[in-house]
């Protein structure tokens, strides 16, 4: 492949792109491959020759296309969406192209500062107080992760230096999430050496939220007996329900114990740029860490995670570490200080051209739109005798199940019920569990998302259901 | 900015990068900016209304341009050359338009099954057993820590749920490494709780490789302290001076300790796929885990480290947790359950766009074109009085010192020496220390590269200490 041929190469991917666009909406969002299908359309050694691109794209139609589950599909209502608009692509190109590192301030000025930025145009979108500043990671899981390392060099005084291990008089390091709480918190508490039997599960109210006299307990029982709390992780828009943790109560909880708060906005934080969802963001100015993924509901590419923090000191102090050849005149003002990897790319880039090319005001009526959406089904679902709310709906997604016939039991039903539905094509949802019950959740929030496709989702959960009605 | 015009927009971005391909060898290779300067060209406010594409890019020539660091300039030879081709920009153009999140199977069939491919490929591109897999992760940052936590969790069974403070009878957990290692094995070892202080620094001979017996005593003089040793990280290629520890003798000591052997291949990886070279990989088929990057020596675009190990439930042990709403009939097939991570990018398109479009033949022979390239450097330096060699220089990275004349400082000549190479502009070349004295890297291996921007490189150099010379 010669690089001479950029511009007639960048176009035929362009117009791969386009064509692809247009064909999304017919194809099935989730593919109809079993395991092992298309690992086994590829020759088991790399080829020696070179290729052209468009044989190259002409494999993209023939073996990737049908093994994709289309994350830009407009009937993709699974997972929390990560969609992606003209923008972020774009940006992704150039930063491609650029392929800035901005480990250090000197190996990309401008990566660096871009960076610092449009964390800061994050902080203003949500209204979040100027004692905030921070950086891109890539995911939620490293900036929890980062959050927790932070929390736990407060806790444990040089454990950078001592560690964890065969330090006398050092009891079992706590962290604290809802029974809600994302995974990645208790992942965190794992991989920084802490143990899973260390994360406490406090218990939700009827809305799914933490309690925070239970975690004020917690805290003191485990005081009690020695061990150290480290964190407590409130949720804002769980990965599960999007249940809204009360922040203000655990944050005088947290400032009573003198424990860090983490605050998961990863999700929901977007919606915090929404007068009229303000009040659902209560006290997380008061959080030591925040961490809000523009690559969910803000449809940046995938992966781009933006961690607040107020105290940019005790955010370096676990890992920085300069060798001698990544020593310049600048350090201080280096990114890799904080956070365990020393590559950086340039994610800063994609959030710039967002800003610039989209505004914030069509941001925010984007948002506007999906929970729009969301009410919508909320709404359809509220007046249907064959389904029924399961959990409120403050943001963009849904959490419904499906009423059964008599006599049947509820969970296979619903379960069925989902399967049936996915298998059509058109739409994919995917479940949750709620007080231990099989639920179904519908997640619009999707930048290719349609009032149609929302539409269509909520014929097909009605016509399946009485499709399986009628078998049983 | 309306989707409906994505074709010309993406040929207006695709005409940006050939004006700037076109420009950047003129540009000079560290921008001439100072802290702070390119942020105070942007607005406080993110924008509230949106702009057209033609007006942002204009902002990226006259804001953005002038700050970066090019790392795709023919006369970057500072750090380890990340350089891009056609190949991994056009992918990462399709990657941020097919957002795939191959956490899961299902959630992306062909984004997992074309990694397992494309990780294979690399396998064989590298010539290793078959026992190997793997997967791609971020940065070696990453790709050595996840190994670790493997590692962690052999040495001490259990440590994934009780953690590691307050066990009784676990006394501190080591890690080894040459005194000539990567200081991402030191955050790894900082991030998982087992403290700086149980990272054992081991001696090296005169060519900077790890000596084995220093390893095999300090392996014995902790167990008998009652320290319980994780892992050994033997490095081929070291980032200061390329130094290849002898990985067969030290797998040797691995097994007969029953010690977990990580190799960090990082940088020079992609030589073992060259017969000439595949002595410098002696034992490393002998290792439990491996790091490759191909965003350094691959020219695949940042990031892409590729983590390979033999026993993937070993990888699966530390981690894995699977949520309900993540639960699906593939499981065991799931990508996320290795690493911390549970967001992961379309890393593969990127390396199965290489293989296809360049082939590995020519793959190879752009790394001999490299190798050729350094040799030429040593060559020029042995033959020159001005200058001499300070360590061996097996693949793309020749280190070496400028001999000061009478009655100068050495390290203030060579530190003095650097600056004015560096402040010219067409050339990035950075620093060590070897022997405790400072050195000067000079890295060639990058795909954008050119014969002649070596040989400007080594005139700067030449110049420069006659001008110096004279003006002392």
């Amino acid at each position: 492949m010669k690089d001479s041929d950029f511009l007639g190469d960048a176009a035929r991917a362009a117009r791969w792109i386009e064509s692809y666009r247009r064909r999304v909406a017919a194809l099935p969002v989730l593919p109809r491959v079993q395991p092992g299908e298309i690992e086994a359309l590829l020759p088991a050694d790399p080829p020696d020759e070179p290729g052209s691109l468009a044989s190259l794209l002409a494999e993209m139609d023939e073996i990737i296309v049908p093994g994709l589950t289309h994350w830009n599909h407009p009937g993709f209502m699974a997972y929390f969406c990560s969609s992606t608009t003209d923008a972020g692509v774009l940006a992704e190109f150039l930063a491609a192209e650029l392929n800035q590192n901005a480990m250090l301030w000197r190996t990309s000025p401008a990566g660096t500062e871009l960076e610092r930025k449009v964390v800061d145009w994050i902080r203003r979108f949500v209204v979040l107080p100027e004692a905030f500043e921070g950086l891109i990671l890539d995911t939620a899981s490293t900036s929890s992760f980062t959050a927790l390392l932070a929390a736990r060099e407060r806790a444990v005084p040089g454990v950078r230096q001592s560690g964890l291990s065969g330090r006398a008089g050092l009891g079992p390091c706590t962290v604290y999430v809802s029974s809600e709480a994302h995974s990645s918190v208790h992942k965190s508490a794992l991989a920084a050496g802490m143990g899973l039997e260390q994360v406490r599960s406090i218990p939700v109210d009827d809305a799914l939220r933490m309690i925070p006299d239970e975690l004020e307990q917690a805290l003191s029982r485990d005081r009690e007996a020695g061990d150290t709390p480290v964190m407590v992780c409130a949720t804002i828009g769980t990965t599960s329900t999007t249940a809204v943790d009360p922040v203000s109560e655990i944050a005088g909880v947290c400032s009573r114990h003198g424990v860090w708060l983490h605050v998961d906005a990863a999700y929901a934080g977007p919606a915090a740029s929404l007068p009229e969802k303000r009040k659902l963001f209560d006290g997380w100015e008061r959080a030591d860490s925040i961490v809000l993924n523009p690559h969910k509901w803000m449809s940046t590419p995938i992966d781009c995670s933006v961690l607040l923090y107020r105290d940019a000191g005790a955010m370096r102090e676990p890992l920085s570490l300069t060798p001698e050849y990544l020593r310049s005149e600048e350090d201080g003002t280096n990114l890799m200080d904080i956070g365990l990897s020393l590559g950086r790319r340039f994610r800063a880039l994609k959030l710039w051209f967002q800003f610039r090319l989209e505004g914030a005001q069509a941001m925010r009526a984007r948002l506007r739109s999906h929970i729009a959406q969301a009410d919508r089904v909320a709404k359809w679902i509220e007046t249907d005798p064959r389904f029924e709310l399961v959990a409120p709906h403050p943001f963009s997604l849904v959490v419904f199940r499906a009423v059964p016939p008599d006599g049947i039991e509820g969970d296979e039903w619903n379960r069925g019920l989902l399967e049936s539905v996915n298998r059509r094509g058109q739409v994919f949802l995917s479940h949750t569990k709620v007080g231990g019950r099989y639920v179904i959740r519908i997640a619009v929030g999707s930048a290719r998302g349609t009032d149609e496709a929302v539409r269509e989702a909520w014929q097909a959960l009605q016509e399946e259901y009485d499709r399986l009605a009628e078998a049983y």
